[in-house]
């Protein structure tokens, strides 16, 4: 029998996606299970999105264009300008997901062995993403004692080698939710400037930020227009994870034409998804109103419910729909599949995902999950409290760190 | 500004697709261009795939599962139950088209330098995806002489070193419409048997076969279970290249293993066109006679066409819709522009897809070109009438073979 390949074997599984088979049990066994470890809305998607497929009047399903229809990529650059970023439509290479968007411009400007800067803990997929182009990511330390804010630029300038050829960051972040502020990305405007590298910005969670914040993109920053690649998505933003549109964006027109060979092999984006995608684009202002309220209140629910558990933390971040949480256990893996093996409280319990997969130093997240915030505040009131109960319980856990301390972060 | 990378570089242009500004110009000028460059069919997508879409009632559109919806895999198991072949629904991956299920294929079994044995010429995108996945593709050449058929096995073996870890066939093939005989399956088993390779069959053009000709799968070869991987699509079968879902086939624990990892970094497929893709099965077996009948009209009005025209022949293919034609021409790619630049007749031209692209030995080709009959027979008609007066008066014609040698193939 011929062999798998080493990448294939070096291919991390899934942290969200792994414990599946233990909530499958759990829920045999009929126990509720609130899903606190996926990125999937509930929020509906528009229906002008919905509307416009089952509108489809096409008599043959064609390929599109390879960089995705001219009509989708001129609404693109018309949304852009709404957020005073200057994209024509010929800048954009829309692909099946952020996540074909992300692998064509790790294609198109690092080779093997070159390496990607990212501040950790980061989208556990970035890794598989890395593996899969044959380059390596070479992770930075955010902390949770600061909200995961930009590390500083020493621990970059530590990192920085003949090999780095980029940084990428995620604003606002998954799985942190921070919300990196201008000066933040100023500091990683004269970073790339100064190395020569490209700067990576998946901002696909760009819409949803709280307090008040705004959000500032990468490519407003100025002086770098040839260093920036913005990955960006439907998915989150419209609620429409399926319909498998992303699109990257560069005034380097050299990177733009080198991914547009990677899209050409293979023909064209998903018909349908451009479809939806385009027409998601005149999703009226009141929607993004109420689901930004709705958010709002949701993570006020769990980070208000987080730590009011005796031993747990966790930041108060700006934007996207995620946490991570500080928890008094031993090992988030352990206690992750323990909720779902060997814990019921009121006969319901909660999945979340350990923040270990988020990290790419061996150790680190052991004692941290990431929460996404996608349920209804009920629910996600009844997951604080399932949560707590379990703490009360777990085998594992770690003596609790002092009040104080607490209340100092 | 900083590099792209080496493979960004070394990316081919797509050889179909280049042409197109020529083809753009010509239009301008007022000429009817006939497109004979593409694998784009006009045949009409059956009404269950559209309606099926239409109809779709979820309020939001949520990743499916990463290796694709069950139901789709349910059904694929079905459709493959009707041609004999045992494949069950965890035996499937589902991507965004063939195209990315062919890239799992290669990162799940393939190292950096490991090499693929691919009979030239090939479908040129297969160049993309090896370079994408960093692997050598080594091309065995098949010969227009004898319609394109199977290299000996002797070729096979001088080719096999220490680093081949696959032997890749398309089946029909594209671009030369070879339907390749159970006995040249065989000869394919064998190899891969004795080398312990992995065979990838490309079977998208299952049911496009001719003069009573069954397709013979490599799925249907025995004892060597574990070695074969299927490439499949609902793109060509129904009419469907728009949706983006092709799939690959392994019983090879695995390797299926190893793709589903390489699916789970990108999170799922295209849901709407997964829904088209599952409704496509139960397409009214009378779409596809009629579509069968009208291929077989539409390839031999294009054989008998070619074989008209002085210093011009090509085989009578059993599959696919496509020929390579040899034509008494200096360089495929000179002439094909020059047919969109320089040369109108009635006003009009045509396009064609230069063979020179789908070889990987340097200089294959030139005299050759590849036909899509995805036109209806009038227009097939006038695009060989205008074929016919281009080579009169083309400036780099070369010698005409004489007629008798011709008559010998």
């Amino acid at each position: 029998m011929p062999e798998i390949s080493l990448k294939g074997r070096k291919m991390p599984e899934s942290p969200i996606r792994k414990l599946v088979p233990y909530a499958e049990e759990a829920k045999k066994k009929g126990r509720k299970v609130y899903h606190l470890n996926i990125g999937q809305p509930d929020i509906e998607t528009p229906e002008v999105a919905l509307s416009a497929v089952r509108n489809y009047d096409h008599k043959v399903i064609e390929y599109s264009h390879s960089a995705g229809m001219l009509s989708l990529r001129e609404g693109l650059s018309g949304y852009y300008k709404t957020l005073n970023i200057d994209v024509k439509s010929d800048e954009i290479i829309v692909g099946a997901g952020a996540s074909e968007a992300l692998l064509f411009a790790f294609q198109s400007i690092m080779n093997p062995e070159d390496e990607v800067i990212i501040p950790e803990p980061f989208y556990a997929n970035y890794n598989g993403f890395a593996i899969n182009a044959g380059i390596k990511v070479r992770p930075i330390v955010s902390n949770i004692d600061d909200g995961f804010a930009l590390p500083p630029v020493a621990e970059f300038e530590k990192n920085i080698n003949k090999n780095t050829k980029a940084i990428l960051v995620c604003n606002p972040n998954n799985p942190t939710g921070y919300l990196y502020s201008k000066e933040e990305l100023e500091v990683l405007r004269d970073l790339v400037k100064k190395y020569d590298l490209y700067l990576i910005a998946d901002e696909v969670y760009r819409e949803f930020t709280y307090d008040g914040r705004k959000h500032y993109s990468a490519m407003h920053l100025e002086g770098i227009e040839n260093n920036v690649i913005l990955i960006d998505s439907v998915s989150k933003r419209y609620s429409a994870c399926g319909v498998r549109i992303g699109w990257m964006v560069s005034k380097n027109k050299e990177v733009i034409a080198t991914a547009l060979k990677f899209a050409q092999a293979r023909l064209s984006p998903p018909s349908f998804g451009q479809v939806a995608a385009e027409a998601a684009m005149n999703t009226p202002k009141d929607y993004f109103e109420k689901v930004q309220k709705e958010y709002l209140e949701r993570r006020n629910t769990v980070v208000d419910g987080i730590n009011k558990i005796p031993g747990a933390f966790c930041p108060n971040p700006s934007g996207a729909f995620y946490v991570v949480a500080h928890l008094p256990i031993d090992d988030s893996d352990r206690f992750c599949q323990w909720l779902l093996e060997g814990f019921s409280f009121e006969n319901q319990t909660v999945m979340m995902a350990p923040a270990s997969g988020f990290y790419a130093t061996p150790g680190k997240g052991k004692d941290e999950v990431r929460i996404s915030y996608v349920l209804k505040v009920e629910d996600l009131k009844s997951s604080m409290k399932v949560l707590e109960e379990a703490l009360k319980v777990y085998p594992g856990r770690t003596e609790f760190k002092v009040k104080e301390e607490k209340v100092q972060r």
